[in-house]
């Protein structure tokens, strides 16, 4: 038997117009706030004036930074630290998708301390301003868990990383500011979704606290996945999808990611421009494939709870339709492409394997089957 | 859609041998502690010497209140906090099964005020001791959430509260622990986790997040409430168990219990000698009977979830055949009893049926069907 330990202390709002709660909870903690946030989506929708107007209706003094972009860099979380230590706020406001919600964290710190924020990769940090993130994708997971994600602009590296510290003190998770997600988003964050609970559910660190929320988040996904894509107003998936990522982002922190991640990672953070629930969507049926024997019955729990007939297929069989339904799914979200056609040159793929093992080292090592460098260029090299 | 908040910070130690890292643990908060148990188990068992032995080795200065009776009372729990408050200690150590973990919190939030315990009914305490608990039974899911539950021995009353600062900070979870139950004990703390689950599963305040640890506890319970009663020594039953209990306690947290709890409270409240959970069995067959029709859908999931076969049952038939495999399983745990064999007067339904809605109101509205003081008084008369 495993010994483990469980923690996640994020207090989780839920519900259609809880945005509208966000005064009153960020009052808790300071009346001097950074909002931290991408340069587009939150203006065009108006979610970003919108809580501005709420936080100031609270007496809150505001400061923006929108400076995040996709794939967020090293460079871009020191300005905001930066800023945020000018200002004397007393708490971040992640706003937007993963890549806000992972910068806000990381401002977190970085505000706290005296050394780049890169360096928090080796140094383990104890302190941080408080957080509270406000999602608007389903999901990153992001919105509940520790982990940051950041990519040094020079190298491409794009390690994860994660300290005690950087729990968001409350999540407010309200599906209508979702709702606004156009279809790509939706589809690739969506997708991430389903890999957060595949990887989560098979991985070696697996137990009974992650696989709960990994059931659950699958029962969730069985209906809402491509519903909320090809049904972009349908508030009931939106706020399924919204549940499923949260449960997604809570398994995670338990258990962690493994190979479709450790490749991932790379790929995005040499090509900032390619979405993480795209990139992770081009690797996932080789990867899939690949973990087959290692974790046969995982597979067969995920095809029941996904809800595939079992009929009178053998173990091997069903296993193997889990890996046809993916590939179903794929192609109803039009994410069923290749490497190549996201824009990776099929000369990077040697420098993508290596970046693998040297940021994202913890996430092979959860991954149900041993591989190593090679085996992971022949993954890459079978998705190209 | 609802809308709902979810939190819960307890820090989950599980495994195998866990309780040689309390002195680690607990120096964190205090190096003067108050050790809560009862005068029985804990000292045959040789847990109380061994926590107090570690805890001394790792500098800590011991106070041991030995004086928790199953179904504890006010005064039990006032005197206590008086010796923590004399003994000046900083931190409240749980050990056993529900009601010195029950008692460990009053007295964490009574050591910090100026009233008798009691009146924390009415007024919301702010402010504890930090708690930790160490669970002896699986169980009472005390041990990962913020509730308590005292008995007025004066008048019999027996009601639950819980604010947010009365959540352990910790809670170590042994297997090895609750390897020493005795066979009732086990099949009657075992039988608290179904009913723990089935309630939170089918209450109105149920949610996804409380739904994903009520199956996962459902999928446990299949396999092994039976066999660690069973089979004692079963380590793996004992495992399973003592996961079940923890996941079951979560999902309490989130969505509260209903009908079972709310009529049990006052039956052991007025008869302190009966155990809880051997008090839910006598109830759960005819509050199982009065839901149904209000959530056919959920027992029809749950009876999926314990393996039932389906076969060519109607919705109305499969519902049924949870109650059915319910019995077979007090039964196989020599607990499907009636309330007369107890040792409960039939005069007294009356007052039970009326303390019901006075002191555990909160768990009658919860209860997915509409239920008055005359229905709770037919199904304690249905019980008898």
């Amino acid at each position: 038997m495993k010994s483990f330990t469980i923690y996640n202390p994020v207090k989780i709002h839920f519900g259609n117009g809880m945005l509208a709660q966000a005064g009153s909870i960020a009052k808790k903690y300071s009346d001097n706030i950074l909002i931290v946030t991408g340069k587009n989506s939150m203006q065009k929708t108006g979610t970003l004036d919108k809580l501005v107007k709420i936080l100031k209706e609270s007496g809150i003094t505001v400061t923006v930074y929108d400076g995040i972009t996709p794939n967020p860099t090293a460079t871009e979380i020191d300005e905001a630290a930066k800023i945020a230590k000018q200002k004397k706020v007393g708490l971040i406001i992640g706003l937007g998708g993963g890549s806000p919600l992972d910068s806000a964290k990381a401002i977190a710190v970085a505000a706290k301390g005296d050394i780049p924020v890169w360096e928090y990769l080796k140094t383990p940090a104890n302190d941080a301003l408080p957080i509270i993130t406000i999602v608007s994708t389903s999901g990153t997971g992001s919105e509940v868990n520790r982990y940051s994600v950041m990519t040094n602009p020079a190298t491409g590296e794009k390690p994860g990383f994660g300290y005690e510290c950087m729990y968001p003190k409350e999540a407010i998770i309200d599906p209508e500011i979702t709702s606004s997600m156009p279809p790509y988003v939706t589809a690739a964050t969506g997708f991430d979704v389903f890999v957060h609970i595949f990887e989560a559910f098979t991985g070696k660190a697996k137990n009974e606290f992650s696989s709960a929320y990994c059931m659950q988040a699958f029962y969730l996904l069985k209906d809402n996945l491509i519903k909320a894509y090809s049904e972009p107003d349908n508030m009931q998936a939106r706020g399924d999808m919204a549940l499923a990522s949260a449960l997604a982002g809570l398994a995670i922190d338990i258990s962690g990611v493994s190979i479709m991640h450790a490749m991932e990672h790379p790929v995005s953070g040499n090509y900032p421009n390619i979405a993480h629930g795209a990139g992770l969507a081009v690797l996932a049926l080789e990867s899939m494939k690949y973990n087959l024997n290692a974790c046969k019955r995982d597979y067969i729990l995920i095809a029941h709870h996904f809800g595939i007939k079992r009929a009178d297929k053998s173990d091997d069989e069903y296993a193997m339709s889990l890996i046809e339904k993916t590939k179903e799914i794929l192609t109803a979200l039009n994410l069923n492409v290749r490497l190549k056609d996201l824009g990776v040159e099929k000369d990077k793929l040697q420098k993508i394997a290596k970046e693998a093992f040297a940021t994202m080292g913890f996430a092979i090592d959860n991954n149900p089957a041993v591989i190593d460098e090679k085996g992971v260029l022949k993954l890459l090299e079978n998705s190209y």
